[in-house]
Formats: C-alpha cells, sequence, structure tokens
C-alpha cells in the first residue's frame, strides 16, 4: 500500500482528493497536515467524509516531514507551498504540488506573476508539469510533479492537438474562460457571498490572468512555437466546472464541410484529435453537432472536446470539472503515472 | 416632498429601500449615513445604482443627527440601533427602526434573547410594532416604528385571522420556516459562502430563534392569549424569498369539505381570511389548489397566503420577499401610514 | 459475476444506478431496456457515460425477458411496473422495483392512492419492503423487492426509533419536507422548466401525497400502532437531496435538559437512536448543535440524522440524497443484501 | 393615455412588458390577446400579477383587430408575426413587433435563416431597428418597429463606437455570449428542464445562431462597412441576464496604457464611448478596473458596458437583462420615442 500524506487538508481539493483516494485499492491516507494548531478531525472540517475517513489533522507549523508517508500532496497556496516542497523531496518522498510554484520552468516568469523570488530554484528546474496527455513519459520518472492550474488544463488540452500540427497560428488565439465558483477557494470573501454570485454572470482579470503565461508557456514549449493568448475568465453561478470557448485562426484557407483532404474540415480536424489523443483514457471527443456539457464532466476526471470549423476560426470547446481534472483527478492521475499503476485506478 | 435619510446605507435592506423610495412620488433621498469615514458613493458600494443615485454616504461615527431630514430608516444591526435612535427623536425626526431594538414593548423579553440591557426605555414604551395589517391605527399616530422581523411578519400574517376568532390552539403551533440567503446579510461569512449554501438545504438555530419570541410576543399581545410556537427556519438555496408552513390545531372536531356552516371548511377558511384583511392591499388570498410560491411575491410587497384544512390540522402557507415585505417594503408601507400617504404609493 | 438488468433505462435514477453499478466488483450490467424502439446507446442519453458504458439499450414494448441477468432493477413508473415485473419473478430473476406498486402490503391502499387496480396480488403479497435498515432479514430471503420512496425512506429512518421505542404519540406527527428538483423526473412539463423552479420555493400536494399513506403503512406495521402523519413536501430549487424537519409529540411531560434519566433529553435521545440503528453502516447521527445538511449527503448513500428535544415536541431532522438512498444507493444496498454481498459493496 | 395591447400575452417578455407598462404614467393596458380560445386571466397565468392586473386574455385565432388600442407590442414567433402585423398597420394602430420578422431590411437574408418566406414585403421594407441608441431619429417617425433581438441588443451597442470611428477591422471580431436560460421561451423542452440547465454550462448552435446575420446586417448597414463576427452563444445556469465578450483586433498597432493621443489606450476609448453614447440614458460606462455584472442590469433597461485595450486585441463587455433591455423594456424605450414621451418613461 502506498501512503499518502495531504498536506493543506482544509481546502476543496483536498476534499476532494480525498474522496477519490477512499476509492483507491493501492493506496492508504496516512496523513493529513493543515496550518492550524487545533488539530480537527477531518470529518469535522467536512462533515460529508463522517465515518468515512476520521483522521486528526496534524499542524504543519513546525515544518516536520511526517515519517509515515510515501508521497505527498500539496494543497497550499503558491508562495508557501515553495516553502515546505524541498523538506519532503529531502526526506525522499514524491510530492505532488498544486500551486504555480513549480508549474513554470522558467523562474523568472513564475517571479514576474506572482511577485515573489521564488526559493526553490533546484525544484523549479528538476519539477514537471502534471499534464500526463503531453508529459506522461517525464511524469513517469518525476519525483516532484507541478500539477497544472484549472483553467490552463483545459485549455492546454484543447489547443495542443492543433498546435502540433501546426495548423493554426500561435498567437491571436482567443479564450474565453468559464468556472464555477469553487475556483475562487473557501475563503468567505465579498465575491464568493452567495448573494454575489447567484443569479449573476461577470469577467474577471480582464487585463491579465495569472493562467495566462502559464499557458503560453507550457503550449510554446510543448510545440516549439512562441504562443500568445488572450485570456478572459468568467465567474458562472454553479458550483464547479470549466468551460472553455477557444477561438484559433487557421494557417491556411478555410473550407467549410470540404472534401476529406483539406485539413480544416470537421471530419480532418475531429481525426487529428482522435490519433493525437489515442488511448488517453480522460479524453472524450464530441461528435456531430454535440458541445462539451460541464454537467457531463463533474465528478470525474474527463476532459470532453469538440471543435468547429466555422469560415473564420476553428472554435474548440473543452469542458472540465475544476475540482478533478483541473486539481484532484489529476493529481491522482499523475500519482498513478509517477507510481506505476494503471492510469485510470481510482478515477473511473 | 418628504426628506428622508437612511441610516446605515450599506445593507442590502437598504439597497431596497433605496429602490422604492427612487418611485416614490412624496419622497427625496437627501441623507445616507455609514458607520464608515470614507464617503464613499452609494452607486460604488451598490453599482446597480450607478445614474440612479450617485449621492455620497456620510459617517455617522461622530453620533452627529442630520439637519436635513424628516425621517428616518435605521437599518443598523441590533444592539446597536438602540444608540442612535433617541438621538434622531429628540430632534423630532421620525424613526422607522429595522432591528430587533423597538420590537418588543418587554424590555425584558429582549435583553433575555438579545444578551444586552436595552438603553432606550422610554423609546420601547412609545414604539409601535410596524405591522400595518393589524396595528394601523397606532402607526398612524407613532413617531418610532418598530419594523418587524422577516419571518415573523409571515408567520404573524399567516396565524392573526385564526387566532383572533379562537379558531385554532394557541399552543403547539408549528411554524417550519424557509428562507432564500439575503436573510443572513451582507457580511461574508463561512455559512454565506456560495458553496456552501448552493445545492443545499439545512435547518439552523433548531433550539430557538430570535424571531421565536417576537411571534409570540407580538401574537399573545394583539390577540390576548398566549400563544406558544415552534419555529424552525431553514436556508434556501436562492437569493430571496421567504416561505411558512405552518400547522396550526383546529379548536373544534374538524370537518374536511363540509356544509358552508362548519367554521372548518376551506371555504369557511377562506371567507374569515377574506373578512380579516378586508381591503389590505398586500394581502393576497391563493384559490383552490394554488399554494404561494416565492416567486411571484419576490421584488413586491405582497404576502401571499393559502389556508387548507386537513383532517388534522389547517395548514396556513404564507410567502413573502423577505427584503420588500418582510423589510424595505414594509417600512415604506408603514411611512406611508405614519405620514399621511396612500399605503400603496411607491409599492405598486 | 451477477448479471444485472435495468428496465427503465432512461430514468436519472437509472443513471445514478448506473455510475453505482460500474464501481461494483460483484455485478455486471448485462441489459438494460427503455420503452422505445430505436436501440439508443445509453451514452446518448447520458453522454457522462461515454467511454464508462456504451452499452445499447433493447425495447422492453414486447415484454420479452432477457435471458442474460439473474437480476433486475427495475424503473418503470408506477402502475407500469407490476405489468412487467411477475414476467421476471416467473424466470427467476430477483426483482428489485422502484416504483410504488409492490410497497404496499394492503393493495386496497395501492389502489385507492394509484386509482388502479392492482394486477399482480400475488407480488404485493410476496414483496417485502426494502428499507434495510428495518427489514434486512426479510429482505436477506427476498425475490421481490419493492424500493421505497425517497420521502418515505428519509421519514421513517427519522421515526422509527422514537415509535418503536413509544416514546411520542403515533399521530398528529407533521413531517415538513423539501426536495430538490431531480425528484419531479425527467419529463419537461411546465413545472420543472428551469425558470418555474430556479430562486423559488412552493408547497405542493398538501392537500395528500402518495407518499403519506405510504409512510403510514409501513411505520404503523412496523411498530404496531396506528400511526399518522401531516406530510407537506416543497419543492426546492436545487438538482437534488431531501430534507425531512419532522416534529413528534413526546408521549410523557417534557424535560429540556434534564437529569441523565429522563428519556426526553438530548442525550438520551440521541443514544436510542445509536442503539437502534448499532452497525447500520449508512446511518451517521448529527452531534451536538450541528444539523444534517443535504450537501454532505448527496452523491452517498448516508442518512444524516439530528434530534433536539424542544419544550413542546421533538424535533427530527433528517437528509438524504433522493436519488441514491431514495433510490438507486437503496436499491443496490437491497441487492446486496439479498445476494449476500457486504452490504456497503459499491455504495463505500 | 395611450391605449396598449399585447399580442401573444402568455410570453415572458410579455410579463414584463407588462410590469413596466402598470408603472407608466401615459398608457393604460387595454388588450391582452393569445392564441388561445379560453379565455383566461393574465393573472392566472402570471399569478405574480394578481391585484395588480386582471385583464382576460382575448383569443387572436380569429385575426380580428382589436378596436381599444392605439399601440400594439406583438411578441409572438417569428413567422408567425408576421401574419399579424400588416392587420393592425392597415388599421392605422403602431406596432412594434418582438420577432425577427422586421428586424432585417433584407428579405433574402430573413428568408434564408428562417427558411420562411416573407408575407410581407412592405412592412419589411418600412419597419425601422428600435435601437433608440443608434437609430432614434427614424423611430420617431416609425409606425412600425422591429424589436431587436437580446444578444444583438448588447452586441451592436457594445460594438457601435469603435466601428463608427473605424478604430478596428469589421471582420474577425469574437463575440462570445452568454445567456441566462429566460432567452429559451417558455415551452417546457428538454433542454429547460431544470436539471438539465443547474449546475450546468454549455454552447450551443456554434455553427450559426441566428442573431449573428442580424448583427452583422443591422452594424454593416449603421457603419458602412462589411462586419464579419463569429458569434458563440452559451446557456448560463441563472433566470436572466446576457454578459457579451467581445474581441475586436485594433486597425493600427496597439498600445497599453499609452500617451493621452493614441486613440488605443483604455482613457481613449473610454472618452469615445462617452461622446458617442452622449446622454442616452441607459448606457453606462464602468470605470477603471471594474467589469459589467449581470446582476447590476438585471430589472433594469440598462447596457453597462466596459472596455480594455491589451496587448493584442479591444476586449469589449457588454451587459443587459435580456428580457428588458434585450426586449420589453427596449419596446417601451421605443414606444417612448415613436409616441413622443420623455425617453424614460415607465423605465427608471
Amino acid at each position: 500500500m502506498l501512503r499518502v500524506g495531504i498536506i493543506g487538508a482544509t481546502a476543496y481539493t483536498s476534499l476532494e482528493l480525498i474522496k477519490i483516494l477512499l476509492r483507491h485499492p493501492e493506496v492508504k491516507i496516512t496523513y493529513l497536515g493543515v496550518r492550524r494548531t487545533d488539530r480537527p478531525r477531518i470529518s469535522d472540517i467536512f462533515p460529508t467524509l463522517k465515518n468515512l475517513l476520521d483522521l486528526k489533522c496534524e499542524t504543519i507549523e513546525q515544518k516536520e516531514v511526517p515519517e509515515n508517508i510515501d508521497l505527498a500532496f500539496i494543497t497550499l497556496p503558491p508562495t508557501i507551498s515553495m516553502q515546505y516542497v524541498p523538506l519532503f523531496i529531502q526526506k525522499s518522498i514524491k510530492v505532488i504540488d498544486f500551486s504555480a510554484d513549480y508549474r513554470f520552468r522558467d523562474k523568472s516568469l513564475y517571479e514576474r506573476w506572482y511577485k515573489t523570488q521564488h526559493t526553490d530554484s533546484k525544484g523549479i528546474e528538476t519539477a514537471v508539469y502534471g499534464l500526463p496527455e503531453l508529459f506522461r513519459e517525464k511524469i513517469k520518472k518525476a519525483r516532484l510533479v507541478g500539477n497544472p492550474g484549472c483553467y490552463t488544463t483545459a485549455t492546454i488540452l484543447a489547443l495542443a492537438p492543433l498546435l502540433m500540427k501546426g495548423l493554426v497560428f500561435p498567437e491571436d488565439i482567443i479564450v474565453d474562460a468559464k468556472s464555477g465558483v469553487s475556483g475562487r477557494g473557501r475563503e468567505p470573501k465579498e465575491d464568493t457571498h452567495y448573494c454575489e454570485c447567484n443569479e449573476n454572470i461577470e469577467a474577471y482579470s480582464v487585463g491579465g490572468h495569472r493562467h495566462s503565461p502559464e499557458i503560453e508557456h507550457i503550449l510554446s514549449m510543448r510545440t516549439n512555437q512562441k504562443v500568445s493568448i488572450q485570456f478572459v475568465p468568467h465567474l458562472i453561478p454553479m458550483n464547479r466546472g470549466i468551460l472553455c470557448t477557444i477561438y484559433a485562426k487557421p494557417k491556411h484557407g478555410m473550407t467549410v464541410g470540404a472534401n476529406g483532404h483539406s485539413p480544416f474540415s470537421d471530419h480532418e480536424v475531429h481525426k487529428l484529435y482522435k490519433e493525437f489523443y489515442g488511448n488517453g483514457p480522460f479524453i472524450r471527443l464530441k461528435e456531430g453537432h454535440e458541445t462539451p456539457r460541464t454537467k457531463d464532466v463533474t465528478y470525474t476526471n474527463f476532459c470532453d472536446i469538440a471543435t468547429k470549423v466555422t469560415e473564420n476560426r476553428i472554435v474548440i470547446l473543452s469542458a472540465i470539472d475544476n475540482l478533478i481534472k483541473g486539481a484532484s483527478g489529476q493529481a491522482v492521475q499523475n500519482m498513478n503515472v509517477m507510481c506505476g499503476f494503471d492510469e485510470k485506478t481510482g478515477l473511473l
């Protein structure tokens, strides 16, 4: 049995992680760490876990590394994570970090957006970006994985095939993203008050959102071109789910419903995605006129994708559960790859 | 033009008050007071008011009474209100207070439930309970009105006819109440976080809610019997609206669908309510099998009521908008009565 | 492997059933039957199942019994079920029926409420009521189980301990029930239109709801007294979840917070429930001031219960997921008991 | 008093129309027409109107034109409207039509998208597009107004200033639109079932939505260039509200936060919009980092707009209430202009 710990156990993502791990036949949750000193039971923080997991949470304030774990999921906020991760790595504990602290290969990019000096250069160099559909081989050998952001997961999965194949321009890509409120985190703030979110939709961070540079960085690295996106996120009155509507410009003249040889027909593009994602167990491609609905992916680790070639642009729609494929499900998927389990274990 | 001020202008009830008053042909909002020192525009706090009311809010920290108002709506929390109300009364400004501070005629009852000594005995003696359907004549002559609680308005209006007529036992009355989240107020707290309220329903204050003694107190006073209720409120995933489902025990053997002479037929009970509320412009009685829906009363000052005689109990259903008939609409209705305007002005 | 079939595969409860069964290590779904002739894939009807179950649905119009199943879950509407169930019983296939057709032991009671003559008297006599917490031993030996209604499950589980122990009067029990909209079924109707349900709450079937006689019938039978309840259901703007708030009258003078020997203290009542439900894996009792929240039970087979002794009544709160413990989870729990599996299999 | 009638009185837009007109001091609702023969009271169809308007609805099946109206609001579906409108025009009754039947100046464009031959060529030639901010002078003299679509209103208002000034390319404009469910209409269908819409977001009509040609047609006409947009609408889990996020490409090199002379700074663009919309009473421009929230415009006739100049594109955000500024409020605004009332009457 792999012994796992969750450091930052009171986050919404941690609740989802626990629910998945409780079903995982190869792992046992042996440690829960929180930035509190009162040792609450996890089932007092999340009553839904009562009789499922009644473990007590230990304090991490002293920065002591638990002895009884083989792998740590770290769900602390960005700039905090990097204070803890090296301690675990030094004890030969594998780490999957949920924050942005290990997603960038370029330290300066991180520092510009998170306005903090990165304290773990070594970690940032060795960490692997935890998107198995694109980096599976690297994750297999990794000891430290930077789990991707939620919006970034949906966007990168949607764009990778077209960019890898060089079918669309890498710049002037429009990403209009929509997310449920759990993406905002658990802390009570004015903008997560029920009456501020309910019966309302609004855009935010229009000037620049932290996921923008992450998306551009990873896609540029992986597809060898300078990717530049326009990213506008919106808050939707629902608990969970992300839908990204992406508009990319085809490199050659487009044809709508053309013969089987033009790369810019719905048929050909669909085929491209099918081949690119092969047997990747968590990518589902919609057929015909169907578009992805977040309700079909919530509570699952699936990413549903649809593509539509129109007169001017290729529209790609991509739906995930921000807490699962956008965080905890993906983390378990990474763990499965790192530890040699079937990639679907605990997730289907 | 009657000049009105709102003291506590950042509350949800204040926003509703402003929207109603802007439509009222006889009044002008000349003063907004807040417990802040930064003099924000009200339309910065409530962007929906931009171009409708851009007045700046004045600080009330110094407890100075504005000179330019004839009537004050005070929307401060309980125990705070009573520090301000006497100052206004002394300046001959009429006051409608939204808190519980002036709802009780019995000081000790207030002190037991709000755990604070009441500092304005004189006010508590002279104040009138602001439920026009029951206390219209007193309100006409009042200088100080204690605006009722939201749950209490719905419950008292539902029960008054049956209790006045002595048709039901005044004890063992069950009141199962349901309210939208705006009833919780504007301050961000764990239990008003969108993800805690959405897709969820729960009861609270099961042991005793502050509206319980208020309901019993007012109904006992008005109907000359010792009224005792069992009151359990629930939080519903919607912005606004209250539905109370009330179960009262008929005093004599009941008859379901009987002849026209038994007082306990749907027909007779309906007639009783019709006569009791006469031309009260804001009570609407449902007919036949229709039950009140909160969506039919939200954004209005109506209270929709239905009664159903069953084998064992009389069931009364009562729906209001907690922010309007449960607070701000009722306050304007009280103002209309106090100032000699048609009771419906600004409200229909 | 136990081979199971679902007859009526397009219902919301069928989707939940499939999701649970896909995780059940002892069963395999080998047959899906629908009242259609076009043989759709189940993943076309429920896109969330794509890549999880792509089985085609067979028509049941001809009333042919499939050869490849050992146990059938029948999710057809009441009065339709009883046309199919006997066909399966005759072929020695175990049946768990979701409708009301096999819940009553008294045929006339069924016929009065469902206004249809029951065509399977033998079935009605031999069927067992599928509430394991109360009827586990009978279910073990049953070949035909009538799966309880959703409201009835929540209500019976809440009241059984107090009634069995004779601590409350069996009449004048008030049951105020609240349910999410999935309880209304999948068919588009005016009253399930998003805009009619959202931001609204209303009571319905105030005069009498079909679950009323079912609750009274089962509780009367099981506790040997004539139980009579006042049941009023309400529609809540959420997908799923049921909360019942129940008010029962204690048989002796009540005491609030009394010594440890009075049966009517919170402590003693809590103890009674703990003993009554013993190791029943799906009943969770709330402690202290906590009340059940539907969000803690949705997507689980748990029933969370809290009890509160007040001056006048004992208030019992009971929360379940109407689709899981109120239908499909309970059905799998029954299957586990009937087939000798651990009762929790597939459900935790 | 202007006597008005509503033909198609059971639509959601008709309910909103009635609520606005009941507050309008210059008009009286004298006629309600429906495609039914049972003469229901409007307050039976919309219980919220009880005691506000209890008028009976007359049948329009015989196509008789009522004698007692001066102006007709026609809220019938497209292709049906055009069967009725000429009858009213012939009787010198002014008409404001809510459908698409009179929005296009090009008959062939209408016929291509609505797949029906237009039967009222004369009407289509003389009708005026009912967007006062752009066509006020024409509306003043109009006898027949085609009330714009909801998405089109939000989009055209957002883009007009930039296109009129020639600051952005008229092609490759991306319009990502989001709407509440009332935009789908009142009829119960699978895709408006509460459980299908709640906790979900999805795109639809990705290949082409009927509002696309309308937007291009009107903007092309008004700004004298061939405007081509990519339009993707999405269904949002809320009752009402539309947010459009629009991405337009600036014609010259862009500068972020430049000096006051470049036309492509936030400051200059904001100034452009301010000048363009002048004293138009219903356009509100957001300042600084604020973005439009649909909750600030619902239940009002306002359109809130924000513009943001980014590295690559100009992002314009536009929020309206689909039922008010997107339909009924705009219709009353048009009526005010047509009949010489202050444009804000009944709307503020």
